[in-house]
This record gives C-alpha cells, sequence and structure tokens, in this order.
C-alpha cells in the first residue's frame, strides 16, 4: 500500500521526515513524541509543519492519543489551519470534551467552512445552549440550514445528509449543464451524480456522471434520468439506511422530505461509520458494556458496566438460592459441590454461542419467520448432540474422579437437560426479544445465562437429590 | 423510504403485485409462498414474473431463504434471465451447496457475464477440480483475467479487484476523453473516474468524472490528473484495504501490481462487505462459534462450536480441582457452596466487558502502545472501584442469609481480588495476544474466564481456610 502519510518536510530540508505511522499501522512513538514536544513548547511552526499534509482522519486519530489537556492546545496552536472536519472522526467524549474547552468563536469559525453534515455531527452532541451561542455566530443562510438538518431526530437520515448537492431541470441539454457545472461556483467539493428536479423541487430522478459524460451535448437530461433510484426520507433511520446501502451497493442516495421534495444527500462513506458503529455496538451490548469507548472517563466506564454486573449480580444470587435448596445434600456429598460449576459453566457458554450467532442473523435479517423454526429445530439438535457428547466425558471424570458410578449418571444427565436448555434458550429468547421489538443484543445475555446457570444447578443437584436422597 | 422491491404485474394486469418485503424488511410469507408455488409447479413463466425486476441482493436473499433443494430449482427454471451476481449475496456454504448441483456449463454460462470481481467470488469458493472444468469452457481471454485473480492469495486485494477499468495517456485532452468515452464499447457499467497511465500501464494518476466534466474541452489530461491517489497493492490484505478506505473516506482506489503496474480496481461495495464481515467475526470469535452462518449445515455448527466448548471444558474441570482442594471447608461450612458461584460469575461478566472493549479497541487502532499503559491503569481502578461496590452488597447479604459475619468479610475480600484480576486479565490478555501477533478475539476469551475461575474460588475458599481455619 502507498504510504500517503509521510511527513514530507518541505520546510525543513535537512530534516528526514517523520513517518506517522508504525509498522503494525499504529501511530508512530517518533511522530507523537515529536508532536508533543511542539505542544509543550507551543511551536506552533513545528506543530504545523508536523499536521500539515495529514488527512482529517489521521489527525483525529492523532487528537484521541493526545492527553486530555493538549487537544485543544494543539487546535489553537494550529489556528486556522486545523481542519475541523478531524472533530467529525473522533469518539463522542473526546469531541464534547474539546468543544467545552474552546471559545464559541473558535467552533463557530472551524464549522462555518464544513460540509454540512459534518458541521451537524459537531453541534449535534453538544447542549441547546451552547449549541445556540455558536450556531448565533455562523451567516444565516448557512445556519438555516444547520438548524433544519438538526431538527430531524437522532440517529435518521436527515441529521447525516449533506445538503450540498447538484439539481437541474429535465428540460435542459447536457452542453448546458456541463456549462452550468463548468461556471457554477458553489459546487460540492466531489460529486457523482447530478439530480433532476421539477420547479417546487420535488426529485424526478438521478443522472450518474458517467452517462452524462458519454451523452452528446445535444442530448436533453430527461432522456438519461434514472427515474426509479433508491430513496432515502429524512426520518428514515440511519440503520435502516444503511441495510438499503449495504443491500443495493449503492455509493449515495438522495433524501427527500415528507412532500417528496429534494433535501440532501447521503454517501456511502458516512454510511460505512453507521455499519461498523452497528456492528460495534452488537458486539458491545452482548458483551453488557453500553456504548463504551475507549476514550471514556473512569466515571463513564463504570456507569455503562454497572447496570449489567447488577443483572448479573441478580442471576447469581438467583442461582446460589437454587443451591441453597440443596444443602443437605451438598453436606452429604461434598463432590457435588466441586462437579456443579461444571454442569451450569457449559450451558452458559454453549447458549452464549447459539445466542451470539442468533443476535447477528436478527440483524442481517439472515434469520426472519420464514426459516425461525427450522433453525429452531435444528438447534435443539445441536444442544442434544453436544449434550450426550459431554454428557460421556464428564460421566466418566466424575465416575474416575470420586469412584461413585451414580454420580456420573446423575452430571450425565444434567449436562443433556442443561445443553438442550441452553440451545433452546439462546435461540427463543433472541426471537422473542426481537418480536417485542426489543433489542436482542441487549437483554439475551442476561436471560440466557439466568436459564443455564438455574437450570444447570437444579438439575445436577435434583437428580442427585432424586437419585441419592 | 421508497418501495424499489414490490412486483409490478406487467404480465398478469389483473394481478396485485405481492410486495417482496414485510413492515419490518423481512421478505414477505406471501411472496415466498408464492415462489415455493411456482417451483413445486415448475411454472417457469410465474417464477420468471416474481423475480424479473429483482435487484441481485434481494435475489440473493430469497435463495438463502429458500430449501436447500428448491435453490438450483430455481435457477434452472429461471435460465438465462437468472442473474448469476446474485450468488455472491450468499453465504458461502449456500453457494457451494448451489454450484455443485448445477451443471458446469450453466455455471460457465453464468458466470461469463458477470464482472471480474463477481465470478471470482462464486470461483474461489470450489475446489480446484471443479474450477478448471468451469474455467475450461470460459473464452480464454476472460480466462486469462480470472485465473490471474485467482492466483493472488485468498482475502488479498487481488482476489477482491474489479479487472475492468479506464485508463487513458496524460496527454490527452479533455475532448479527446469525452470522444473516446462516448465511442468505447466495451466499458464498465458504471464508473466513477478514469486512470492515467504511461505506455507500459504504469499508474499515472487519477481524474475524478466531476473533475472531467468541469474543465474545458482543449485542456490535458496531465494538467487535471490528481498524482497521488490512494493505492492499494494486489497482495495487500483485504483487510487493510478495508481499514484504509474507511479511515480515508474512499469510493474507490487503484490496484497495482508489484511493479506499479494498473491491474484493477477496488471500489467501497466490495469493501462495505470486508467491514461487516469483520465486525461480525469478531463478534463470533469472541463468542466462540468460528465462522458459523445461518445456513450452516448441522454437522458444521456442530464442528464450529465444539472446540471452544472442550476448552471450556477444560476451564470448568480447572476450576471444579480448585474447588476440590477445599472440600474438607467445603463439609465444614455448607454455606461456601452456596456463594462460591457469585464470585466467580461477577468475575466472569467484568472480565468479558473488559476484554470485549479492549478487542475492538485493537481492531480499529484505538488502543495502540502509545496508550495501552493509561488504558491499564484505568482498568485495574475499574476493577477496584467495581470490586469495592460490590463485595459491600455480597457481604451484606451473606451476613444476612446466613447470620455469620466473619462470612461477609471472607466473600467481600475475594470479591474486590477477583474483580481486579477480571479488569487486569480483560485488558492485558488482548495486548499480549496482540503483541504476538495472536487474534486477540479468538482466544481472549477462554483466558479471561479461566482467570476469574480459578482466582474466584481460590480467593473464596482459600481466604474462607485462612479466617475458618
Amino acid at each position: 500500500m502507498s504510504d500517503p502519510t509521510t511527513i514530507e518536510p518541505e520546510l525543513r530540508p535537512e530534516a528526514e521526515p517523520i513517518p506517522l505511522r508504525d509498522a503494525n499501522d499504529n501511530l508512530s512513538a517518533a511522530f507523537m513524541d515529536a508532536l508533543e514536544r511542539a505542544i509543550e513548547q507551543r511551536d506552533a511552526e513545528a506543530a504545523r509543519r508536523l499536521t500539515d499534509d495529514l488527512h482529517e482522519a489521521d489527525l483525529g486519530a492523532i487528537l484521541e492519543q493526545l492527553a486530555s489537556e493538549q487537544r485543544p492546545a494543539l487546535i489553537e496552536l494550529l489556528g486556522d489551519s486545523f481542519d475541523f472536519t478531524a472533530l467529525t472522526e473522533l469518539d463522542e467524549t473526546t469531541r464534547v470534551e474539546i468543544l467545552e474547552d474552546l471559545s464559541p468563536e473558535t467552533v463557530a469559525d472551524g464549522v462555518r467552512d464544513l460540509d454540512s453534515d459534518d458541521a451537524v455531527y459537531i453541534l449535534e452532541d453538544l447542549d441547546q445552549e451552547e449549541r445556540e451561542e455558536i450556531l448565533a455566530q455562523i451567516p444565516s443562510v448557512e445556519r438555516i440550514a444547520l438548524k433544519r438538518s438538526l431538527d430531524y431526530p437522532e440517529d435518521s437520515a436527515g441529521r447525516r445528509m449533506q445538503t450540498e448537492f447538484i439539481a437541474i431541470a429535465p428540460f435542459w441539454t447536457v452542453g448546458q449543464t456541463g456549462d452550468y457545472l463548468r461556471e457554477a461556483e458553489e459546487l460540492p467539493e466531489a460529486f457523482h451524480e447530478v439530480f433532476v428536479v421539477d420547479p417546487s423541487y420535488r426529485l424526478l430522478g438521478r443522472v450518474g456522471l458517467d452517462r452524462l459524460l458519454r451523452a452528446k451535448r445535444t442530448q436533453r437530461i430527461e432522456e438519461l434520468v434514472d427515474e426509479s433510484p433508491q430513496l432515502v426520507h429524512a426520518t428514515d433511520e440511519l440503520e435502516s439506511v444503511a441495510r438499503l446501502f449495504q443491500r443495493y451497493n449503492l455509493i449515495s442516495a438522495a433524501v427527500v422530505d415528507e412532500s417528496g421534495r429534494l433535501v440532501g444527500l447521503m454517501t456511502i462513506d458516512d454510511v460505512v461509520d453507521v455499519i461498523e458503529e452497528e456492528a460495534d455496538r452488537d458486539i458491545k451490548r452482548l458483551a453488557g458494556v453500553g456504548d463504551e469507548e475507549m476514550s471514556d472517563r473512569l466515571w463513564d466506564i463504570i456507569k455503562s458496566r454497572l447496570p449489567w454486573l447488577c443483572i448479573n449480580l441478580v442471576t447469581a444470587i438467583l442461582a446460589s438460592a437454587v443451591i441453597g435448596l440443596f444443602q443437605g445434600e451438598l453436606q452429604r456429598m461434598v463432590a457435588l459441590a466441586v462437579l456443579m460449576p461444571i454442569v451450569a459453566s457449559q450451558g452458559g457458554n454453549a447458549g452464549t454461542q447459539t445466542m451470539t450467532v442468533a443476535v447477528r442473523a436478527l440483524a442481517t435479517r439472515a434469520l426472519g419467520p420464514h426459516n425461525a423454526m427450522r433453525v429452531v429445530g435444528r438447534e435443539l439438535l445441536v444442544g442434544l448432540l453436544n449434550g450426550v457428547f459431554f454428557a460421556v466425558i464428564v460421566a466418566v471424570m466424575a465416575i474416575l474422579r470420586f469412584g461413585i458410578v451414580d454420580l456420573g449418571v446423575v452430571i450425565a444427565a444434567a449436562m443433556i437437560i442443561n445443553l438442550i436448555a441452553a440451545s433452546l434458550g439462546g435461540i427463543l429468547i433472541p426471537l422473542a426479544l426481537n418480536k417485542l421489538k426489543a433489542d436482542p443484543a441487549v437483554a439475551s445475555g442476561a436471560f440466557v445465562t439466568t436459564i443455564t446457570d438455574l437450570v444447570g444447578f437444579f438439575s445436577f443437584l435434583g437428580f442427585a437429590a432424586l437419585w441419592f436422597g
């Protein structure tokens, strides 16, 4: 891969360029040290030289890894040469922290030059008051566009759309369109298509630039227009927009308001972030860590993890209560205490496996009403087969260890029961939560391990009580 | 969102169109029933009417949800009107199953018309012999291009690149380029840029179509060219290509071979799939289910899950052995058996939380050498604080339940120790695996729960033995 991130030492021709990233694609220690030195010494020239040619994404990655107090220091040091787009590449926590440290004037200055979607991305995390303060310093045309985007619900297409786009009339010719594009001054930085609208800005269709380039100058736009492009409504949830882009391999899509008027443009690069965020959220929810990010502060981390740990404590206490029912048996045969965690633990893991596959399949729509019953049947079989397999192993081990054949029979029976419970719980709970319009990733884990703990301890100790009692 | 998937009943104007998807974006039962009926009755006309206007992605989703024997039946029923691109939308298992059921002639016919990247996607999963049989029936020019792609390593850019692209000379004018594009016959279906190459096809740069459209006809291409576009080498791993696209918000990138010659084009739509697959793999590896897909057969599922369950069994047996060391204490005080799973379970969950955040942060490069120590320190503090919080709760509960104050002290101490162990294990194990170039997502889970189980049981029962013994 080409290395776009080597710093050209234009201003100090004698110096070696410091590579931004090391062999593992991490930010290099040499670069970060040089930058930190420049910040500490308030050496604006050195800081600019290091960051001047950087892509906004790399600048964002650098900010993320600096200590909190160095971030606004770097931005103020860079002054006008700091590209505010870099802030869109940060975790929310870091972004808000930085914005709170900067003066409203600095933020307003920086945000004014951005594409509308980037500006909204930065403004939306701020609280009402700060946001108003910054908006007040932005010229009214841009302010109105930003306010309109901010009026759409969070996580809707309206929040992420770009309001810079090219719209032309259907009766224009290709030549006229070309002249317009050559002469117009306020065009988006890069574009892949032009939109065709009627006088009231209702969307009639789109023309890709490749079609435009291949057409004769005299051809009319209406002959070239693709009249049924994929559409997004400004109020659509980003999650469903992402699914649309992904399913139909879209590069961009027009955004329309309730009356079909063209109001913006969604592009794949924004959607890629949504896709990654979604998968990320699923992973983290399954592990019970909320929307935690690497940059979160100690207290946010504890807040994000505590609810799940509290739920788990309730589960563990329930399990412990089940064990408490069998104190007599445990007293008589201490081997039960030694063996019981094995049954519960295998169940917990098997249940988590089934649940994880089910949660992801529901998210990608690979699991739906049409194949749900087939999948449940298959999982039942998986649970039974795994159950028998591990039942034999643990039975043999238990017999060898304690020399009691009956103990082998009891643990084998409990293992089969618990692995079937794990399979069924792992598939039925996500399906049920999905049916109830809850996010299966959030709550499935707690339910599934509750089931496998309770069934595991109860079946093992219960069988023991029946068999030996 | 517009509904692009309604079936227009052109051939039977009296019939209502059957909507493809229901309100939840799942394939509708009515549609699937109608299609299954058409397949059973071998009604080619009805099958075509239902599927004719469908996007390849929807056709793929439909195939995925049909029963195995109905899939090749549908493809044969549709004949020439079946778009083989749909096969690229399937899970690997389903695709291979279908390809094995179809005749090599049918596959060769279908693959010939595809873009090279789609054709490779379909051919690469087949074994050597079948692949050769199909390639033998494809005209030599296309065959050579396909073979060249297939010679690149699996999961490399060379395998996913498209070999259809537009390359022009730097001394051409914009007018000449326009004429060429208008007159050329074999152009890619859609394109967003043209590449500029020297006579030996070494890449000189790219020109976006928007720049081309806005330039005068007399301007030379060399004046417009972007000379340092993001590059991908054909041997680059898809994972690093995906990171490049994502970081720099790319729509496409040129692919060059070792000598800098332009050999292909990677586009964002292929990369989106890689990004989603990666996140998906992380989720599944964390849960220990390999690369399992919804369509996998029973035996594949068991094979994918068994290794992790076996590892977990070893962990559970180790934990059980630790408990076995304290049989005397358990016999004397059965309350220990009742309470011990609480300590282990809280540790397991806290460890999984830390580990999940760490694994994701490593994958996205948000966690690197520069901030590792800071993060370890923070996790240590999280473990300590959570430990104290839950120590107090469980101590109070244990005292209330069993009326033994000392039991509260013992469980509190064990809880603090185990939650610190969980935090440290959760962060240090992924960091260590990453340093050893192993995938932290695969193995972290087993190590972390082993630690929390062993530390949990050992500290609780050990403290009890010291305190009461």
